[in-house]
């Protein structure tokens, strides 16, 4: 069966990364098809619109995309793609790798992130002119989604279960309900958990990062608390992400599009290398992913690296060092 | 003329913190009388409210209070507390004092967090079942406020200026109108300013703290950056607080009430002091700011500490070094 890929480069290093990527994908064999579709500013300064939708049909139609990065218009592609996926969880691993320069060596997360709604679901008003509001939204039943799949993770990967970050404290009904479905679940399928305030998660994680593992947690909350642990791993040049929706998902570096060095072909591919190995095995190649997750960290052990790791190759050389490692 | 000063020691070591920085007002000599009131999980339990009328008036009718921690009440007593001296800052300072363990030793912040609204504003419903609104507000003159207040605090103290973290690319009317009124209100009293992301700024801290000194920002996002920078100078042990009213304040401890280790007399009584320091300086009285402030930096670089911060002295003995180098 040909699965086809979305492939969807957008703006700065996006250009440079995701290709290089593909060639990753190509390399390690499954039977895709790549097709590719454009988004972000260039499209917009062409077309008047930030996400034609050419891309958007296509991202709908493929069983995953490869998404590289978005300029000014970020949110503007990424948050309508994400809907476009059905998106209700947002999966974003965050690792310390050995050979790399991280404050918190010990850190090993992953963010499950929910994907939909809270404070992105993005109704807002100007009432008054003095007054503006947003209405922030959690349901039962995307916060019963995202359990079922927390739940999931955790027994797939043996893990030893998970914790609940939210502010339950001030936001009572909404991260309450958030928060209660959540651990109802954990409870039925009797999976361990145990929660903690997001604030109080901010200190810890700085503290002590190798108490925590598998974090579920409502969507802003996750947006801020895996960019938090990116800092605790060295920067976001090393951090993959997927946004997996019931039918499809959508894979990206947590990562930028990076102006200050786009075009210059020293952009570190390997977040986005990271991300095509979550692909893979999202797609049931387990055995594809986790060749090219060892070729990437056995590169960061001791191959070629780019400058924001210290290194001075380019993107094509470490591309080519863990093609061979590959291999 | 004699200042009314409110003492609210609430739970937990809020009981052993408070009585200790009270010796320390009372010994750099200001005309302050203290008159003390209970809040928290103790007197909910007696009386079945933790924050009891006459508290609220004393604090209503004091020029400030000295509070200390509340249990499992903590935001049924710090918000209306809030509310009721009519803070609209959060002034929260975040160090790396020499002597002290910090992970990133260059941390020198200050957050000044708007303390009204934001989610906090606290309009929440159970709409269906299913879902669970909150209604995120902001305003343009709590924003101004706060602008001008951020704008005389860098001028007093000879800042460079600041930084406004938002996440205005999601929360584009709320976020959006919070960040064009303080950078108008800098832009007009001539206040050097620049923005980010709050999710950007949460990787910045852990990667480059020293790239920032006062941060304005919405309500949580204060709360979980400032932990976060609680993190970074090594816990929240340090860390002291504000709430600035037009007509009187209240000053904090950032910690709770450390219920493993309550009622045993190792509590470190230095957040609470240095927001004793804040409580000075805020009153007028700067010489006697500064000189607490000074005492407990020299006793954190070489006199007793106590266990959180890797010593073995208890509250007392650190209370008397702070004293002794006081005078
Ligand atoms: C670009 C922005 C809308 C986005 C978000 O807030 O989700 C980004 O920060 C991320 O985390 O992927
Ligand atoms: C106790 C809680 C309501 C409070 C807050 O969220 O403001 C606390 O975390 C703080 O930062 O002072």
């Amino acid at each position: 069966m040909t699965e086809q890929i979305a492939v969807v480069p957008g703006d700065g290093i996006g250009q440079e990364v995701v290709p290089a990527t593909q060639r990753i994908l190509e390399a390690v064999g499954p039977d895709f098809e790549f097709v590719e579709a454009e988004a972000g500013d260039a499209v917009k300064e062409e077309t008047g619109t930030a996400l034609p939708d050419a891309t958007r049909e296509l991202v709908a139609d493929s069983d995953a995309t490869l998404f590289g990065a978005a300029g000014e218009t970020a949110a503007d592609v990424i948050l309508p793609l994400r809907q476009v996926v059905d998106s209700f969880v947002n999966v974003r691993p965050a690792r310390a790798y050995p050979g790399t320069d991280a404050l918190r060596p010990e850190t090993d997360l992953v963010f499950l992130r929910e994907n939909t709604e809270g404070v992105y679901a993005g109704h807002e008003s100007r009432l008054t002119n003095d007054v503006a509001t947003l209405t922030r939204v959690v349901t039962e039943s995307a916060s019963e989604r995202l359990a079922e799949f927390a739940c999931e993770y955790v027994e797939e990967r043996d893990e030893d279960g998970f914790t609940i970050a939210h502010k339950a404290n001030v936001m009572r009904e909404t991260d309450g309900l958030f928060r209660d479905t959540v651990d109802r679940v954990a409870d039925v399928r009797g999976v361990p958990h145990d929660e903690v305030l997001m604030d109080a998660m901010a200190t810890h994680l700085c503290l002590r990062p190798e108490e925590y593992g598998v974090v579920v947690c409502p969507n802003l909350a996750g947006d801020v608390l895996s960019d938090l642990a990116a800092g605790l791993v060295g920067g976001l040049g090393l951090l993959p992400s997927a946004n997996i929706g019931p039918e499809n998902a959508l894979f990206e570096p947590v990562h930028g599009t990076a102006p200050d060095i786009a075009g210059e072909g020293v952009a570190n591919p390997c977040a986005t290398m990271f991300s095509a190995a979550m692909l893979l095995e999202h797609l049931g190649y387990d055995e594809e992913g986790q060749a090219v997750r060892g070729a990437i960290e056995s590169v960061l052990e001791d191959g070629p690296r780019t400058p924001d790791l210290g290194g001075s190759a380019g993107t094509a050389e470490v591309t080519e060092a863990v093609l061979t490692r590959l291999s």
